[in-house]
């Protein structure tokens, strides 16, 4: 029985606070008073304190604010961590968060972390206690010290069924570009495209099925999460955006042609593709 | 009561089979000895004949045979057809099937069709007595005799609750370039884009989350379907990319100026027009 402190009581932080309740002492601090009012009734914390308490008096810190504001949190939570603490996050991007934790924390004090769960719905109101179970938790140690804190995470999450994931913050971050940023954007392209057409095509909304409903399901998310999400890992974005506009042009060109065979064998290998990775 | 023919016994024609079975005497038709005898067996036809029998003891026959071979049956069909029978199809483009159509046949004697339905998977053993029920039914009249046709082919499918859309064998096919070609061409790109990260990225697979599986389900359909629904609406669907290529360069634009509100607002507009689309 450690404590735990969750700084953030939004979707995840809710979550993960409800899900950890019956095993560690759960501290909590939001910006949003009602946040931490719900955090408490729906057993997501014990207690909601200030950010500097909340801090001071945990074994271990989870950032789990808005993307954009973790590197700040960091540096704010540096001076009241306790000796032996460690501090990570859920941030969905990783360099930048993991750069700010190399220049305010010492070596041993803090893990970057990303578990890869979450819904299209936000707040602690729809947090959900089994959110994370069976999901696949990142985490980025670059160094031995890293790698203790990693472990002594894992400890503290060992009630919760997770496949723990650990590679570079650097790799995190372009695999996150494929695997959900590129999803994320061309989702929203998809949505957008139709947006266009629609004035001289009367009958669109009707002729909408499955297909479109589940390839523009990212494209509803919460907009200010989507910019953050996609200028946090600009680079990588436009690196995945470059490998799919190749692919584009490629395609592009057997339609022009009408190379059925080429077009087939292109379509073909992208199916068997998705079978071998969604395959147990 | 009617005589109902089904030519081709797939997942579509079965289905419709089965659904039509306790409402009429349904025939059948299909290139697969193996496939008739099931479509028996499931209760989708009464019956079943050779093509030619077929076409000449029906009121109303479905031409539910894969996309490109529609033409050419149309063809086969017509001097079988018995007088005041119509035909129609399930082809999921309609401007080379309705022109067929109005080559080989009598004003009166068809109408295109489209059931907006189906799933990844193929065959009469697929087949789901439920898989029309409240789903968009698509047909194409452009004269007072194809809208006969059209009363015709609702009388005989009143059973199952269908929404009835009616427009122009083109503004079908551009509207489901939008709707349905785009979406899943745009779903094999974006699993194609991970497919050549993943020799750097070892993650990759690890890493892929609910998202990443929603936006490439449709990539993992049947690649000569796939691209024979391309092929067959070649224009539209290159119009549909050009549409998106303008919004991507647009991002793109975003994304390497670092443009947070405008991007947000892009992003934002693009969330609200979808909850639009899917709002009752």
């Amino acid at each position: 029985m450690k404590t735990i402190s969750i700084i953030g009581l939004g979707l995840i932080g809710g979550s993960l606070g409800m899900r950890l309740y019956p095993h560690h002492h759960i501290l909590g601090h939001d910006l949003m008073k009602r946040s931490m009012e719900e955090a408490v009734e729906r057993k997501a914390i014990h207690e909601a304190l200030s950010f500097n308490d909340a801090v001071a008096k945990a074994d271990l810190v989870i950032l789990a604010a808005p993307l954009s504001k973790i590197p700040e949190l960091v540096e704010r939570a540096a001076p009241f961590l306790k000796p032996g603490a460690v501090l990570t996050d859920v941030g969905s991007t990783k360099s930048k968060i993991c750069a700010a934790m190399r220049t305010h924390l010492k070596p041993g004090q803090f893990v970057g972390g990303h578990p890869m769960a979450g819904t299209e719905h936000r707040g602690i109101k729809n947090a959900q206690i089994d959110l994370f179970d069976e999901k696949t938790f990142a985490l980025t140690p670059e160094s031995p010290e890293e790698e203790e804190a990693a472990k002594k995470v894992k400890e503290l999450f060992k009630a919760i069924p997770l496949t723990w994931v650990s590679l570079s913050a650097d790799e995190h971050d372009l695999t996150v570009a494929y695997t959900s940023h590129l999803p994320y954007l061309m989702s929203v392209l998809i949505a957008r495209a139709s947006m266009g057409a629609t004035k001289n095509l009367p009958h669109l909304r009707e002729m909408m099925g499955s297909g479109f409903k589940d390839t523009t399901r990212l494209a509803g998310q919460n907009p200010t999460l989507g910019r953050d999400l996609c200028l946090s890992n600009n680079q990588n974005l436009q690196t995945a955006i470059a490998q799919l506009r190749y692919s584009l042009s490629q395609v592009e060109w057997l339609l022009e042609n009408e190379s059925r065979s080429a077009l087939e064998l292109l379509l073909e290998e992208t199916a068997g593709w998705r079978t071998v990775l969604f395959e147990e």
